[in-house]
């Protein structure tokens, strides 16, 4: 932008995540009973199940929700909004749990409302190249339901999430480089309001200029403003061929500036993922490969035979001039799966470096040409702080996770830990780019969102929250404050 | 969907477009005052410029506005809506005026805020393929500016529209089968909203999880909820190799199933354009072509030398089978050229044929396993009716424009083509597909938009607006009622 931002220009100290506060509203009788009415057994406030469903990846320690709720269908997702707004009581809807940033943990109380048995896919077009899914669906689920058909979902978060929480958090993955996030992805939505009311919004179309774009609006809301409990999803023909490669690079540096020439030559690249050399270190040893332990690119082509075969010469000739070597094809399918395995398994690969270890993940996306710069800052942070870290990055979209590795016994490591992340996400926001590209705010960045996008911004979007969830029973307490 | 739309299955009579009720909200006058003191003579109330600012491509027939203001600068956009906001007093912000359902109407008075001297590309980042511009930016300005670097914007309705009003529209083009439209490839934008406030959304970055994604809620929201000033773009790489084809079928059906082919076999096509016999009988006597007078697609591939050859021998492929014959080539950019020009004439051509027309035109966008039985109902009924008509679509997507030809002295022929096009939209929304793919909804489908939405999801964009523009300054009587 031209304009210098309001408030939002990343100027001042980060913010570090503060301790969210726990404020219940707490449930009254008269609702729990209703729900035990109607749910039966599949209302439970079991301790180990709410304690389940009250805590995800991210470092809070909350108090669980006070009762969790099995929803099967959507007039029972529905009911249980109509009541909660009724009642003035939060209401979380629960998909997968592998939410990253404090995004289901019950701050003001209410219920969990899990829609993880909502799992049937109610149509496949294949002509259209659609399909409309239960919000509990996961991505794997979809996959191996429609590979027969030769067609494919690509968005693909590293666990195994549900497509109803993916289009929450706006999700991507390795192949948005070519096939988009979430919020290019969905065409269509079944939402229940806080009212109790169920809406239908987009169509089958692939495109449409009917209106406000409720559907924008509710991919990436994270729960705040209604439960999304049907997806209509784009699909994608399984490619002709596909190829992998790795090429390994003196330094980061050189594998970014290969990934820039590659993204403004229009190469088509379905993955282009970046992995330091840590990150490789971990991989060898947790998959028991043989990869040259350097900064590196792993990168896959997905179209015809030939035109495979071309995008992955015209790569491999940029990666040389910039210095790239070891260039080495995965042209089997189980060499490929090999290969991402090890790419999806780095969190955990990266977590057994260190026995005992937790990570402090981050997530961040900048303009490309800002890449290298914001790694290597990064880098020079973390190296003079002792840390443990890897890095692994959707680079083709500017988008890179950094972990960093800490000792829970030792509260000094996190502050460290959540420090350094601090400094990387103000630097992204500085750099013309976004406190999150992937995981969503939740409870963990919301003083950077408000960096990022400034008052005016978060003002419009309290209005909207305002509006659509006048008695604030939507996860409570996420995204702004 | 699978859950039948609650009033929005396409049921019951089409609702024809009513005259809009002109009801206005006189401007005070010290409201004018205070426009005249602070613009001078970029203030007017002259006859010829209200009624330039107050008419559009639409039927209907309302006073003009009560004064044009051309703004130079968000400050400008700024001060003049919260003036407005002060006095209740409407402001339509206008662009190139090449809206064609009623946008640009003054239904409530008001001010016409014309934008089109803010043409100023502010930067351009070639690395990562993006660009801020001004909002009154025409895309032809764009891409004259941005080509001796290698780049091109695709969005290209027919019109040489201004870039801030293709995002409020939501528009899209020949080239959305690949490139996407306005909603994939706006970034962020600068906004006004109606308190006078200058807000940022998105950023540089290619995709962002960082709250409610406001970028896609004024994209489409046809000037109703703020004023775009800025907007930042995705850029595209020039392709190394372009070529372009026709080839002609012996029904719109051959023609239609052939394009299902292309997409479902991944064949990344650039453009895939269908002309009715109709379409190119009128650009063959206004362009002087030479092309087959009959169901006829024109395409368009981009990629390497190879990619482009090898995606034109698969569609060549395609076609055959289909009985496509006469395929042909056009390699030169002089041919390409004269093609895509006669395209994009097909409006001014057709109404060549009928000396003293005009055209209803309508577009609707389906599920493409759906648009031959929705072209073919569609042409049933208006050769039925008799009267002359042309359609052209951007198949690739499912969305086709019709265009029948009145006379405007007749009211019947109107009243007829009025008719047609309602039945043509309330059969695209029964087909699972939309109102608009990419006109927008205006005045003109007000009706058209609550069938295919259901009252739950327009009560949800009503609710939107009142967040947003509480006092109802920013275009009212638009998109809703």
């Amino acid at each position: 932008m031209n304009a210098p931002r309001e408030l939002g220009d990343g100027q001042g100290e980060p913010s570090a995540p503060h301790q969210p506060v726990h404020a219940p509203r707490p449930m009254p009788a008269a609702m729990l009973e209703a729900l035990m009415a109607r749910f039966g057994d599949r209302c439970s406030t079991a301790m180990a199940l709410r304690e389940q469903h009250g805590r995800d990846e991210s470092p809070f320690d909350v108090p669980p929700p006070e009762a969790v709720v099995f929803a099967e269908s959507n007039d029972e997702v529905a009911a249980v909004l109509a009541l909660a707004n009724a009642h003035r009581v939060p209401v979380i809807p629960y998909g997968a749990g592998t939410s990253l940033e404090g995004h289901l943990l019950a701050v003001q109380g209410g219920v969990s409302l899990d829609l993880s048995r909502m799992k049937r896919i109610l149509s496949i077009n294949a002509e259209d190249l659609t399909v409309t899914v239960q919000a509990g669906v996961t991505r794997n689920q979809l996959n191996a339901e429609i590979r027969h058909q030769g067609l494919f979902f690509p968005i693909d978060p590293g666990a195994d999430a549900s497509i109803g929480g993916m289009s929450a958090t706006r999700a991507s993955g390795t192949n948005a480089v070519r096939y988009g996030t979430m919020k290019e992805n969905v065409l269509g939505l079944t939402v229940a309001t806080p009212g109790g009311r169920l809406i239908h919004t987009g169509s089958r179309a692939r495109k449409s200029s009917a209106g406000y774009d409720l559907t924008r609006l509710y991919v990436g809301s994270e729960g705040t403003l209604g439960a999304i409990c049907e997806i209509t999803l784009r699909l994608y023909p399984l490619p002709e061929a596909v190829s992998a490669a790795v090429c390994s690079f003196e330094s980061i540096d050189a594998a970014v500036r290969t990934t820039i020439a590659i993204i403004q030559m229009g190469v088509p690249i379905a993955r282009c993922e970046l992995l330091d050399a840590h990150a490789v270190r971990a991989v060898n040893r947790h998959d028991k490969l043989t990869l040259r332990e350097a900064p590196m690119l792993l990168m896959e082509f997905h179209g015809s035979e030939a035109g495979v075969a071309e995008q992955a010469a015209t790569v491999q000739e940029i990666a040389t001039e910039h210095g790239g070597t070891g260039f080495e094809w995965a042209t089997t399918p189980e060499e490929r799966t090999r290969l991402w395995t090890a790419r999806h398994h780095a969190y955990l690969s990266a977590l057994q470096m260190k026995p005992g270890c937790r990570a402090v993940t981050t997530d961040t996306c900048v303009p490309i040409s800002r890449l290298a710069e914001s790694i290597n800052a990064s880098v020079e942070e973390v190296e003079a702080s002792g840390l443990p870290y890897f890095i692994v990055g959707h680079v083709g979209d500017g988008n890179f996770h950094m972990g960093y590795l800490i000792d829970p016994g030792i509260p000094a490591e996190r502050e460290t830990a959540e420090g350094l992340s601090a400094r990387m996400v103000a630097r992204a926001i500085a750099l013309e780019g976004t406190c999150t590209g992937e995981h969503g705010i939740g409870l963990h960045k919301q003083g950077f969102l408000l960096q990022e996008a400034g008052e005016g911004a978060i003002d419009q979007m309290r209005a909207l929250k305002r509006a659509l969830d006048p008695n604030d029973i939507m996860n409570p307490g996420k995204i702004f404050l």
